[in-house]
């Protein structure tokens, strides 16, 4: 097994942040106080230039460098690398100004006006050649510095456009996926339905607000349209920068799990990705521990974009952000977790939004690692020193990944489908919680499953999870149905294999597309229940698990019933069946259970494949790491209380003593066992 | 007594719902399958063409309707009829984008895109062009077929329009209204108040969301006149087919109480009522037998807009429907007793929308009576199928009437003058509730109750119920008074006889327009109780009842007070009071009780009418419908258990047996006795 | 001490009202009972006039005044005075018609229709022609009249304007206020942020709602410029009227806490402030007398922009109002006790919305003096009728004001700043609650805090409340500080001196501009708790105040430490400070605790300012207001029950008797004791 880290020249893991020295250039003495505290902090790199267009340039064909040349300069002198950001996230005002086509259009058709960021038209041409010029600009001033490690495109991609230009673009989308034949299209739309057959592509339009939005169909088309048009100009401004020096790397920022875009096509087109992470840590509703896990949850989506390599967290803060509803101090200690749970998730870097506050506009009070006041001896600065000296104890993680056989299938456009569908009930359909709560119940059991595409390689795992699987790809049914028959172990939920890529529905039984011979079922109906009903499944073991939400009723062809319904005009009815296909097993749950519920399935299933969980205390999270010669462990203590781990052997290098058998680690404690 | 079915041709209840063989014209094996599951289920007659305008003209001017042709030749001679609807419910693409005047304009004065359904511009000179040559051509082509019943007018009318011609419209229809006399305007709207006199009927806007609001005179023109402009473009529709062929009846489907349009006023227009009933039925917050009497309210408001003919259930669905916010599966027999309320409300038709399911947009998980699984072996078809039979064993019920004696009135516009009022408060007006809740009382005594317009007849009555009467359009107190004086019984409540038909308060005492003489009292103030406030009333014979939201303080001048308040400074102060006013009585209720809680009240005003009642079991419904010869009763038991009735006798239509004195009703049964 | 009446003709407390004689000019019979029921209920001044433009001038250039003059003659006539309004309240439907542009433009940039009021654009210079001539005629033809009171300009002004000539005047309010030097605002708004920079004026826009929101130093400047613009178009009716006659006064009529416009601006341009009152009595989320002491603040935010002479109670309503969510009737005597409240305050006057009850629009069901019924027996116009003759009681009051040593800092951008800011949780952020919270807290010990302007003089006063006090303006710091030094108690809260005038933070540690010296602490970090996280404060007497919603970590330089925090890691650390500076003492209470837990501390500061409270009893409130020779104190009893006060001493005016020791009041009674 190969080992590259991302960034040889950090020579580990890469600790840093936003810098936005174009703030103080009024102040040297403010900027020769960054370089002093960022040593103090062990920061080995930093991102320059995100948003920086109107100082770049502050009149139209007006450019100044100078400033930034000597920034990188003299930080590179201090042993600080450069991630350097293209300004497209942000557009001058002299920009909407006198081109106010590049300003997007939104839902009800109002163009916007300038202001606030991310909000430039993607298919804008004017927008395009001026982004091009400045990109052209900073690849020829900077792509050969020697600071210079990565491009870091725009900044947080999002939002969507309704202009002119872009209706255009996805009609030419439309008819480019349908062959230019406008009855393939009104067929997969099926619009005879309400009268809303189209004579030509011509005819079609983004659902505006005050528009279509009937079409589930044209829903999903204009979401993977904007992906697409969106992607589209990403891969613009990479093949400006690449045209002038192509070896330089280049990633963006994504959000977490925004649901705008699918992250999964942009990837595609980056070097490695990276991610800003803020989770809502101490809120009301949750403990630390299960904080973290959500975290770790979009930590592994991520990861799992490009699994053969590391990523990055772009950004993160060690103090309160300002745009939370409530925005809470991060506790002593809850900084040193989540560092180490992202470099634990397979991050090689460790970075912030952002070093040093701002003194006005927006994020004047985003948590920063210097604040107002100025100085190195407050809590916060002191916690991030205290993070990049343990960041220096683990130089050989970098490079190395995760290798886990357990894998969900989350796809983005089955979010959409399920989100837009008129069907169940909007208040509770909770997909994306409905699968964080069963890949959490892995991760109590040791168990990290990767959170794949359904276009995904199937091949590494033996364990494919299926939670509301709303939505089958052309050729995904035959997939699942191969890896089973070679076997693997798959689990499917309720709400799986209704639709075709289109949102057609499947005639003849669902879950549809040779699925229901899988598993051996057809489900006949869907119940959806009012939040305070319950129903229960009695299990052949004679345990009972409350049911909420939602519940199919089952004809059964040739599966074993695992647990009927309790009560209602379905009881006796199955709710859980397995079925024995080829080699390998499909386990099928008719209704929604709590995660913790369906443990026992999930042993079992795991217990099938031949894979060996572990006993973790309450509130502690394990993830592995393997390099070329070396595998790391990583322990991460959110329980709030000392735990004495059994079991464990190596050398904890953030300890640094060997551990063998116990293992003690106090609150907000982590250890990486080096084996 | 006459009895007229409404469809002779059916020869009993028609059994059917809206069919559309547009969307599988590729799939005749499906279509084949149609007919055949059609008889099964015992369907007599199928909607066609609803929404089918882009496969009737694909392009402008290019006509198709062989296959109509063909699908209504092939129902016919399978013995099913068909009813045809006119396809003005959706415009075709080619339309909205060649006359985009024809699309609709919102109350922020913003002209809808293309696409969803209902929101065309009624005005439209071009709209109506379309529509003609459509409608026309349908009638040409379809009204002589043998298999023809009847035309089901454009689809759900619904929503208002603020285009600049439907503002010159409302304009011209005012100066009618006004006698073109903008003083006669300025007076009844109370403009001198903010500066708000016009000085020509030009001037007058409708009420814009960011414009005049203000008015009420105005607010409630505008909905009036949207009716108004509403029923013109259905009575142009019905204009162009009676020219082709007078002859076929028309009909239009209602929604519910739908609040947009006075249906009383559209029903004028048309050959029989029909309306879409789509109760939540097994919700969170009622019982089964209270979600069914909601629904039995409905049915009463619809079919007293022609109290002489049996109205039509034109949708209904068998499974769940699919835009409910939980749309939870209808439960084994709740089918039954859904339909058979209908019938015994009045209905002759059991109609769902709709027979298949399609496979994709909106509507696509929408129940129907064949699901996409595609077989007649399912639950929800084999409870079609039992519906279908059980009302062949009733076809001597199509034609027959009730006869009631009680009406409760319903005016349209007092519901938006009640929640338009600047008054009160918002949150807890509820003038629907109020009166669904009063008129479940009588039912639960087995006297149901007419939902009549104060414009309406009030000579076959004996008792008037009048919740919440605030408007009093010209004429009705004197009408009132006359009712009273001749012997009939009145009852109102708080709230009543503020204003006149133009908005406008009555001087010198609520209620007014001699109102306040019939009941002996003027109300002096009205309280509006926070949701926590409470008071009481404590009657004459010791009995104390609650009182919430409303309390009014009486003067009275020579009534006989039957209760008074308990609490508060109004303590003491007469709240309930009676006076003999000529042969009848008045009563009036100047605070909000439970409607249980006026029980008593009610049974004297019933025995003071000569009205008996009868004993009915909780959950039970009973309705009766008289025809030529022989009357029908009809018992629903919705108490989800077993019930013995005694004091029945009669042929039960339905268990096949004759009943003297006990009648065994298992959960979900009904019963048809026949006199 | 001079004691100047602000209505000598009125030789006492002014009772009246808005009449609206041209809604009734068909109706003579009615007009003379007004009179004859005014006289009845003592009233000797009502207000016309107010929204009478279509009448004054019902075409274009067509005007008619003699209805009004014979009304004013008639009332003079009568002994009544007349406050007379310009009608720039609502323009008439002609002028809109004919000059759209006078129609205001709204946050999405859309031109509002004709209707509703208060919704001219202030910068159309059209609309300024057209209120000129008809300023100027009412002038010409009314400000001789000897009835004539009071100016009384437009009605409730408020709202904003995003036209492009009011973004233009924007333009130019913002050039001149930096000089314009672009740079200057470009480092006042900090927007290198985001590459916000602007290279000119003309380049800024308002925060249009699909446009710039980002720019907290924009978004408080649109607020600052939209009371500048309000107020030069107040000042422009007031000069056209001075035109014809310089001394007839002017007021205005402010709408309790109106956070659109500050106030304190425009009072700087009328001779005397006024305000319209409408609590929510009787509500069901406090008692009476909470409802009362909220409605006391806002008479001494109001009483406090004219220190130095009485205010007027503009609109108050005896009965029920009709635009609340609940609008219950007022009970009775909580009239009595709003009105005397009124005149406790400072108000030299009691008046109405309003005289009569219009029969029809939007205030058809306001409470009014004479109901529909319109008799004068009822039970609102006898409490009416009492007031007026209680009122003729206390003629000595008018002229007297109060003279309070306790002031509280209330900036109206303080409260925008704090609303727009980016921290905390919108939830909880409560500034003006928290206000209010304290103030009720010193009236409760018999010591009425005046509520002022960090603008304002500090010198008339010893104590110095400055309740998150986020916002230093220039010079304030230093003003505070000298405050202090010379003998001041100073006592502030938490989230205080965190920005300058253009919300730039102070660097080098908050509260900033020196008031870390002058409080001997740093606040460096601030924790937002959810609304179900508790701390406590431990004093050092030991006792335990909880703490919720915010908590700061201060470092403690040179203060007394008077409560530490009691859990979560800034457990033990400061949470209440004191620190002798010069000659006086300054209190910080760094985190958030119910007011009445503050108490120790208030007493405290007060006991240093050598200021003595009272001990009243609860729901009791105090006022006293200081004449030329005469002081009167003022008691009233809203505590719903008979309450017995010792220690008063003088002659009662209401009882009628001399009071030595006991007073003796009953439920919603006051008292006046002259001295």
């Amino acid at each position: 097994m190969e080992q590259t880290a991302l960034f040889e020249k950090i020579g580990g893991i890469m600790h840093g942040g936003d810098y936005n020295p174009e703030q103080w250039l009024d102040r040297p003495d403010i900027l020769a106080k960054d370089i002093e505290m960022m040593k103090k902090a062990g920061v080995n790199c930093v991102t320059l230039g995100v948003f920086a267009w109107a100082v770049h340039e502050p009149r139209e064909g007006e450019f100044h460098f100078e400033w930034l040349k000597e920034i990188m300069d003299n930080l590179y002198e201090n042993g600080i690398y450069t991630i350097l950001a293209t300004p497209s996230g942000a557009r001058p005002a002299w920009l909407d100004e006198k081109y106010p086509e590049a300003m997007r259009v939104d839902a009800s058709g109002h163009r916007a006006h300038h202001g606030v960021r991310h909000n430039h038209c993607m298919s804008s041409p004017i927008f395009r050649e001026k982004i091009a010029i400045m990109d052209r600009k900073l690849a020829e001033n900077f792509a050969d510095h020697p600071g210079m490690l990565l491009w870091h495109i725009s900044n947080e991609f999002g939002g969507e456009c309704y202009c002119p230009h872009c209706v255009k673009r996805f009609q030419n989308y439309l008819a480019e996926k349908f062959d230019h034949d406008i009855d393939k299209l009104n067929h997969a739309w099926w619009t005879t339905f309400w009268s809303h057959r189209f004579n030509s592509f011509d005819q079609i339009e983004p659902p505006y607000s005050n528009g279509e939005f009937s079409i589930m169909g044209l829903n999903l088309e204009w979401k993977r349209f904007t992906t697409w048009s969106m992607t589209d100009f990403m891969k613009w401004e990479i093949s400006v920068l690449r045209d002038v020096k192509a070896d330089v790397p280049v990633t963006t920022n994504f959000m977490k799990l925004y649901d705008g875009l699918d992250y999964r096509e942009m990837a595609k087109e980056l070097d490695m990705v990276s991610w800003d992470s803020y989770p809502a840590f101490h809120n009301d509703r949750e403990t630390l521990a299960e904080t973290m896990l959500e975290n770790a949850f979009d930590h592994a989506v991520i990861r799992s974009m490009k699994p053969d390599r590391p990523f990055m967290l772009m950004e993160s803060v060690p103090g309160a952000v300002n745009w939370h509803p409530f925005n809470k101090v991060k506790r002593p200690g809850a900084h040193r977790l989540a560092c180490f749970q992202a470099v634990a998730s397979g991050s090689d870097t460790v970075q912030y939004f952002q070093w040093r506050k701002g003194r006005g506009s927006f994020e004047q009070y985003h948590g920063a690692v210097v604040d107002h006041l100025g100085t190195d001896d407050t809590r916060i600065f002191k916690e991030v020193e205290e993070v990049g000296q343990l960041l220096k104890k683990i130089p050989d993680v970098a490079g190395t990944i995760p290798k886990n056989q357990v894998a969900m299938i989350f796809d983005w456009d089955n979010r959409w489908a399920i989100d837009d569908a008129m069907a169940l009930a909007q208040e509770t359909k909770n997909y994306e919680k409905t699968c964080m709560d069963i890949w959490d119940e892995f991760m109590k059991m040791g168990v990290e499953p990767d959170v794949i595409s359904s276009d995904s390689d199937f091949s590494p795992y033996k364990v494919l999870i299926l939670p509301m699987f709303y939505v089958l790809h052309d050729g995904v049914g035959a997939k699942i149905k191969d890896f089973v028959a070679k076997g693997g172990q798959v689990l499917a939920t309720y709400f799986t294999g209704y639709v075709d890529k289109d949102l057609l529905c499947h005639l003849g039984g669902f879950p549809g597309d040779g699925l229901s011979e899988v598993f051996g079922i057809i489900s006949e109906e869907i119940d959806t229940l009012y939040p305070t009903d319950r129903n229960a499944v009695r299990f052949t073991n004679g345990k009972v698990c409350e049911v909420r939400d939602y519940a199919e009723m089952l004809r059964v062809s040739d599966a074993e019933v695992l647990g009927t319904y309790e009560t209602d005009y379905y009881g006796k009815m199955a709710a859980v069946t397995k079925k024995k296909y080829g080699e390998g097993n499909a386990y099928y749950v008719a209704c929604r259970m709590a995660a913790t519920d369906m443990k026992d399935l999930f042993v079992e299933v795991l217990s099938n494949a031949g894979i060996a969980g572990k006993d973790l205390p309450e509130g502690v999270e394990y993830h592995v790491r393997y390099g070329a010669e070396k595998s790391f462990e990583f322990y991460l203590n959110a329980s709030g209380k000392q735990i004495t781990l059994s079991g464990v052997s190596g050398k904890d290098l953030i300890g640094e003593k060997e551990i063998s058998g116990e293992l003690i680690l106090d609150p907000c404690a982590v250890a990486v066992i080096e084996k």
